[in-house]
């Protein structure tokens, strides 16, 4: 078998990611479509040897397209991925926009693989820290139902995105070189400094980040019952390549 | 009344920090005595407008000494602070030698400044997580008593001293010109990493400053039965002056 496989948001880090890991396992789509904002639409793409060129995303774009991958953030998500199922696709989202609605599996593989198999259009995967955090407490929470969990973050601001990783470059030269360093990306200096994750703080004082924790963590095992603390932070870490 | 005044490992961060505070606190001293190792002694430093010459530590630098400030690391402490009390000082131990003794006041003054009264020459105060860490903790102890703390620390790689902070500063324009870094004072590179604090790690998986937190706790709280769980790590963080 052989899919028509589209992905919205193919500018992005993660976008860049998902053709590194498309083509290193040589997934077996019989077509690709590549799809970003007006403004990289006419782009043109490498990909497994072929030039693509990268289409604007709208409601059209879906129309024979078998699976789509979504990783262009959570307003994206909302706009397009319910065209992409009504039209037929499989989206699979990588935004936080349906994690937690009813009818939207929450799927991490090696935990509840089986959960995909009653969707209606779309399924999410879980946030990054999600999915490292629960995924060797599975086993034990198997052997042992979990009562509490404890979890302390320290994100890369690569997590950010391309953009965040250059400011963190960026401040870096500046600190060690004697100037102020100016703050776009984030609300406060990355460089040489850890800050509570960049999500919004709730009445409880816990950031979004945090909450993602708890609330997909007790959707993908199935057991509110557990006591989730999270601490989620960003440090000035990134991937170099 | 007015004291004389000894500090041990004056040529340390810590040191440097110690005299900082004495001037600004305009410390009611008749004199000063800087201590270091055989290598700094004969060595002038400027303090409050006069010159000092920087002594060699030994077992007689105490003999009219009141007040003696250690801050050289736990082994220095060890083998000269003892000699020290013996000789009639109060010492103030910064390290990590004597906190855990019976006869050893264990003091963050805004707590059990109390505790300071009984002592047999060593007064010792505690690790910067602990009294970071609890400091705002111990009102609400006193409010209705804790049952368990969960403690994540992102602990700046420049309280590892001067040189680590250096390391982090180098490694950082090694990472960003492209060139591996090479750790020196740290098992891991610092620069954009964060690694498990840099202090043993014991058999149940905990490192050494993570217990520091549970024991100094239970000491200056005077309560054993908090359950304390404490997760240290270094981040790649330094206070730019």
């Amino acid at each position: 078998m052989s899919w028509n496989v589209a992905i919205a948001g193919i500018t992005g880090a993660v976008g860049q990611e998902f053709l590194r890991l498309l083509e290193q396992r040589n997934f077996p789509a019989q077509n690709y479509k590549f799809l970003a904002s007006e403004r990289s639409a006419g782009k043109k793409i490498q990909f497994a040897g072929k030039e693509y060129t990268i289409e604007e995303l709208t409601d059209k774009s879906f129309q024979d397209v078998d699976i789509a991958l979504f990783s262009a953030g959570g307003s994206v998500s909302k706009r397009f991925a319910p065209a992409a199922a009504a039209d037929g696709a499989i989206v699979v989202d990588n935004s936080s926009a349906f994690r937690m609605q009813d009818d939207v599996p929450l799927v991490i593989p090696e935990i509840n693989a089986d959960a995909v198999q009653k969707h209606n259009g779309i399924i999410a995967n879980p946030n990054c820290s999600t999915i490292i955090g629960i995924l060797p407490v599975w086993p034990l929470h198997r052997a042992n139902p979990l009562k509490r969990m404890l979890v302390s973050t320290y994100q890369a601001v690569s997590g950010a995105g391309w953009q965040a990783m250059e400011e963190l470059k960026t401040q870096a030269r500046d600190v060690l070189e004697g100037r102020e360093p100016k703050p776009e990306i984030f609300s406060y200096p990355c460089a040489f400094n850890c800050f509570s994750h960049d999500s919004t703080v709730d009445a409880q004082g816990y950031n979004v980040e945090e909450m993602k924790l708890v609330h997909e963590t007790h959707k993908i095992f199935n057991d509110e019952s557990i006591a989730i603390a999270a601490t989620c932070v960003r440090v000035p870490v990134f991937r170099a390549h």
